[in-house]
């Protein structure tokens, strides 16, 4: 009995399958990079066990609790948000039963994959064996064995970054690094909270960047100094890579006059919405042009309208599921950032969206044509089965395999790397084994592509 | 011979095949549950023969005329909007000399399904055999086996849901009830006419509505008073659910004066085109509140632009297979109504499109999320093979099975009831078998939500 | 050993591949009806040798050196603008290195036919074969065989329609014609240097339109007539169609009086840049009124961002792989258009696009109603196997087979024509065997439909 088969994702049709199979076999042992995800440093600096199963599997995944919410169970039930949970034991009860609503999402096949190859778990997960599954799992996490490190080198991880804010300390990389614990977890400069001026407490992050950095923040030119400073702190503390969650995908480029007084409007509160959308585009072209200096790859991922849910941010805040795609136009927003910086060929700008239809229509046509410019793996909703073949189907014709970058997990859950980077070699393998079986590819080349998609073209990218 | 395979729209790979075909074989036999549609009560209530075949196939299907239409049979060819047929027979060999042009469309399953299903019929219609059709149809028409009511338990029907306005006496469904037969034919509660300014004939509908209610509609209180009436009277004759056709999903939250001057400028006529979209978008808002006082669910059928031909619409009216579907936004337009009620638990509001971007992009994210907020099942002219192929497989993996509400036939052609039904189970077990094949569910569960998918899901969310 | 195998782009099930094998059988040896493409008459005029393999294969075509410049090769590498190749070889040897960035496009599968097919060659192009592949082909070239002429024949072209400036002499289709070749090679009438304002030397071409045919262009009515008289010269030299290239859909339906107001403004230079736009979309409603008097059917090719690359553009010009899709309207677009001639059943334009999400949304639905529309074949980044596939997936069902045109290869390069044929038919072929397998149609009617897809409706449309 198993949750897991052996040829699970693979087609059903027995000639692809075979070639699948083949492909897979070559690349699942390859070691996980993962570029780009939401882990805590702080788990590696300290190495203390995981708590209970609902701080592990509940809590913090909003792929989880959304599901369940959207079923009409509570926050409340779920114990969402409190810092310490009353009753692990009913919340487990409640998630258990149920989990069939998970049937036929990815989530469903990332906590199997947990269950079964972390904690030897191979009956399906129902109110029935709740507590069996609980108390399986809160003594397993007790062990040496599931210690954030153990698992780190278990995951066979090659390089672990996570993703900070400018104000970061980095204290906790810097305590990886002392204690000689032969790992690579890295910091990703995420400047959002300082370049988005309708982000929460913007002002009061400008003035603690001016003190971090010793600039005056509150000039344009001392803010960009600063933010330069912090991108070369972050650089010499390994990090190779910035990410930019905005509204929309919108660059500007403004003489540097027009941005010093849009910036003044933004400090002083006197800017209007629209202009607070055109300084955020202006910062990333800024960002553009410092990486162009000091190397780090940007990343944007445009498109999410965040807290959408107002009365759960009113009482949760963000994070709580309510992030809901819209929409979204890359070939006039990126227009002026590409202008300026399209053709450099040192400079790299990986695209991400939650837009499917801008695969083939836009991002594609993009990427096949900019040197600057490459294909993210898809992302947060589509990060999924049927997801990731969409995306290959749609851009590969396009835009290539070589402009795509391999696989992001992108996630806050730990214990899922292995899940999601196993998800998506075993989709690569079927849409190579589909190219093969219909003779658009030989199978060495399939072969060569499945490293390069797994291994090759990451590391590549985001120079790791 | 025969026009249907017993395999039709399985996948070809023989593996997933023998699976769709063993969740198929254990749902096909369960009884017919229809929600939303748009047969006549007067049909049930008269049980009178159907006429020729042209008024039962042709003349009321705007998916068999639009099509003769596109490539170049006139209307008037088609006696399409005449009471009384001239030459029906002549109007049949047209329509049989044309039938190749549905290859490949849904039409041609519907089509093919009741011909031999109900009429024997097993050679595939051609010019060469219009008139072989044309008898065996009409003769078999004035048989009691082809009476309504005789059809209705034939096609195995446990509900049926018309469409109706508020404005409706529900006569028809009176006297279904009075006669004692026994069988459940609801009324759906549909107020475009009253609650859309730029409907034909909206004041008249309003004053209409005064009169039925002795409530003075032309104030706002009034106005809302009555329709909550006629929402009771509706329930109490077995309506569970309200329908709207709006152009756009927007919906408003003015508070309750600035709603009251709108209605005022909507009745004197002096609203703006745009504010008439407003007091739209205000009375989805004011629906959902009164949804939540007595227990309606709601459905939103957004995105159609009506009528988009002009000459067509002047000399033949609407409904005339000239209705094209738009970009649809859910993100911003719903997020009045979901400010507001967004978290009711006991508030359901089933979402439709036709705007297929928007499954993965919006709506799966929206009901996987919202607690109020279903999936409906694709609509119109995506309630086709690939279309409820591609519903699955955009929406799946984020909102799962269980935000989903089962099928609609959505038809005015009550023949067909039976074809569309069967071409919904054997796309879900399609897309089932393909889940198991591809090992993300077992064969269990993939039966048991068959039958959820079948008659399930719908019990429930339309309280049935 | 062989580039090609008999079986490429066919599904690997083994059913459905026995059906698109016999599908394809059927109709791989038709002839090749080319109604839409950008090969030039001069090669037959004059027929002489092609040059080199660069000039041939790499220098224009932008789907090659695109993917190569996304990857950080330079124009300046490729020899790319410059009238004479200082170095083909090394530019060829260039190309060859990086001929792995294909697998998996369109262009891999159209050059290796090539390559296979007409120079024999059948070992995987790469650094270590460059100058192999350089030779083979440079030396065939020379060789009788490879004259424009003898290839035209070898391909069995029926039909091949070039685009042209209704200011082209059509000198080379005259002398076609006069040398008594047996070919049927004809224009295009592609008025966009002439209706479209922004169009680079817009008022020079006005002008010589004037003198070439002996009326005031700059006057509404000259204009109108020259534009009509330079069709009828079209029309008599063997064009049956016209072609428009628009940033968007846009179709306006002025008064004759406001037309000629805006015309005069446009020529004035005191026109806006959104009445331009209005401009062009007039002129597509007066090339639809003149299409009704001259039969010439109509084509529209909108959405096209062209020349983003505003680097690019000023130092090379148009046409350098820079063009990038953006989302497209048609619903309301088209409606001013549809207003006026929508109902011709004498009337045919035929709808391109480059945002897929309109294929369901929007064309399917408006050719399935419209007399006068048709859906032209998936263009540019989407004329590939996945492309078209989804093209029949998401149009059939609402438009049919036969709103459909066949397959255009909208091609400059001339040696890629049968191999683009060639995926056509075998991706019509496996669309059609799955309807087959999955009992959608039977395997006599796909028979009839695969020479309809081949041949049948291309002639119809095109009137060929």
């Amino acid at each position: 009995m198993a949750l897991l088969h052996e040829d699970r994702l693979f087609p059903a049709d027995e000639r692809t399958r075979a070639i699948a199979r083949r492909l897979y076999e070559s690349i699942k042992g390859l070691p996980i990079v993962s570029p780009h995800g939401h882990t805590q440093a702080r788990w590696f600096a300290q190495n203390e066990p995981f708590p209970d199963p609902v701080k592990l599997f509940v809590q913090p995944d909003h792929y989880v609790f959304r599901m369940l919410y959207s079923q009409g169970v509570t926050l409340e039930e779920l114990e969402i948000g409190k810092q310490e949970i009353d009753d692990p034991r009913k919340v487990w009860r409640t998630f258990a039963s149920h989990y069939y609503l998970f049937r036929g999402t990815p989530t469903r096949l990332w906590l199997d994959y947990a269950f079964q190859e972390l904690f030897g778990l191979t009956e399906r997960l129902s109110e029935s064996n709740a507590d069996l599954y609980y108390d399986t799992i809160a003594a397993q996490l007790q062990t040496p064995d599931f210690l954030p490190r153990t698992l780190y080198e278990r995951f066979n991880i090659e390089v672990l970054a996570t993703t900070d804010s400018p104000l970061d300390s980095l204290a906790d990389h810097e305590a990886i690094r002392a204690s000689g614990w032969n790992a690579r977890i890295i910091p990703t400069f995420r400047p959002d909270p300082l370049v988005d001026p309708q982000h929460p407490g913007f002002l009061d992050n400008i003035r603690a960047l001016g003190t971090l950095t010793s600039e005056d923040t509150f000039t344009w030119r001392g803010y960009l100094r600063a933010l330069a400073r912090r991108r070369e702190y972050f650089r010499q503390m390994g990090c190779t890579a910035t990410d930019h969650g905005h509204p929309t995908a919108l660059t500007e480029d403004l003489g540097d006059t027009s941005a010093a007084a849009l910036f003044e409007q933004v400090i002083k509160g006197t800017a209007y919405a629209a202009d607070l959308e055109i300084f955020r585009g202006q910062m990333l072209t800024e960002m553009a042009r410092m990486s162009l200096e000091d190397g780090l790859i940007m990343q944007i991922h445009p498109g999410s309208v965040r807290n959408h849910n107002a009365q759960l941010y009113a009482k949760y805040g963000r994070d709580m599921g309510a992030d809901i795609p819209a929409p979204t136009n890359y070939v006039e927003a990126l227009r002026p950032l590409l202008n300026r910086f399209g053709n450099e060929r040192h400079l790299t700008i990986i695209l991400f969206t939650l837009d499917e239809a801008t695969y083939s229509r836009e991002l594609a046509p993009l990427a096949g044509h900019y040197p600057c410019l490459k294909l993210g793996p898809p992302w947060w909703f589509h990060d999924s089965a049927e997801g990731m073949m969409r995306f290959r189907e749609r851009a590969t014709e396009t835009a290539g395999f070589y402009n795509t970058v391999g696989f992001n997990d992108d996630t806050r859950a730990f214990l899922s790397i292995p899940a999601r980077h196993d998800v998506a070699r075993r989709i690569d393998a079927a849409f190579l084994g589909r190219q093969v079986a219909e003779h658009k590819l030989e199978e060495d080349e399939a072969m060569e592509l499945a490293t390069d998609l797994t291994v090759g073209l990451v590391r590549k990218a985001y120079k790791l």
